[in-house]
């Protein structure tokens, strides 16, 4: 099964184009895993979920943790019956769950490791192909609820603050776990660090 | 039917706060027909689909405009049945598309005014609640290669170039004519200007 991330990293700052050669080396520990494509507009990540939302937080957090104003968007995707299968992805052990394990999913958010940045995020779970939507969609809202990270609900979308560590396993969890498990889903997010506008 | 977007907006430099503040005057044309929301991470814009890409295309063009690297990402959604309805919202004369005019659609991008600002921009359709959900996203691939604006294929999503008048044009074009005419519609984009890197 494809799949594989469209990110994007926006430091608010001049000088935004050293910040960001300089956070690259965060994704070396990865790159023998991940296929890695960067043009103008966002960086192409292939290969499984859990190194597609690691690598992620960890360019993230390279520039966020500089102090600077740092945003992230990450447009993930697993099982598009459009793209090609690839032999660097492949289902997480013991496959996408469906139905969800919710106690499981929830204590693998709680033992993920802070790594010192708080962040706020808001993400939709967008799961393709069936037309009974929502049901996945209103248990990974419930899901959110009790995981500590919930910050308020948004239209369009769910609002989340806590630790970036936490947060990425969580938007992880969500994506493995919510979503037919052959099946195609879709999350869009946004993640921010330092900004100046208070949370809501 | 409920239908809206949350916007992001990212200068990157280090007076990103007084460019977007500059910016907001950009959307006063509309106040009167969206609601409007901002809070640390995106700003809602609530309303038709019309004024949507239109007063995001106007804030965008406000800052991209004074050159500085610039790019928005837009979460835009019709017809998700966990929304309630708002009388600020309605379908557009004639009722969102289906089966999608293509025709139509080619002839109203091609007619809109272009402002002056070239841009890249790449989205995902995501139409969710039916089956055959490839059905329309093979075909708004298909009216994207013959729009004039289509860049080339990525994973996930589809690539594009040109002027920001005809851009956004096309992404609303995509937003109200393909999908169930009473479904429920997402579509997930990124937009820049100014990027010192290279179109790939």
């Amino acid at each position: 099964m494809f799949s594989g991330a469209q990110i994007s990293l926006y430091p608010m700052c001049d000088d935004y184009v050293a910040r960001i050669l300089g956070a690259l080396s965060a994704l070396d520990p990865y790159r023998d895993r991940l296929r890695i494509e960067t043009d103008d507009v966002s960086t192409l990540l292939v290969g499984t979920p859990d190194l597609v939302f690691a690598a992620s937080r960890d360019l993230f957090a390279a520039v966020a943790k500089t102090g600077v104003h740092t945003t992230m968007s990450l447009l993930v995707s697993r099982g598009c019956p459009g793209e090609p299968d690839d032999p660097i992805c492949h289902p997480p052990e013991g496959g996408f769950a469906a139905p969800p394990d919710r106690a499981a999913m929830l204590v693998r958010v709680e033992r993920a490791d802070d790594i010192d940045l708080p962040i706020a995020a808001q993400f939709a779970l967008l799961p393709l192909g069936m037309g009974e939507h929502m049901t996945p969609i209103y248990d990974c809202i419930g899901l959110l609820k009790d995981s500590g990270l919930f910050d308020r609900p948004k239209h369009f979308c769910s609002k989340l603050k806590g630790d970036a560590g936490k947060v990425f396993a969580l938007l992880e969890a969500c994506f493995e776990g919510f979503g037919a498990a052959e099946g195609h889903l879709v999350l869009s997010a946004t993640v921010s660090a330092n900004s100046p506008t208070k949370s809501a």
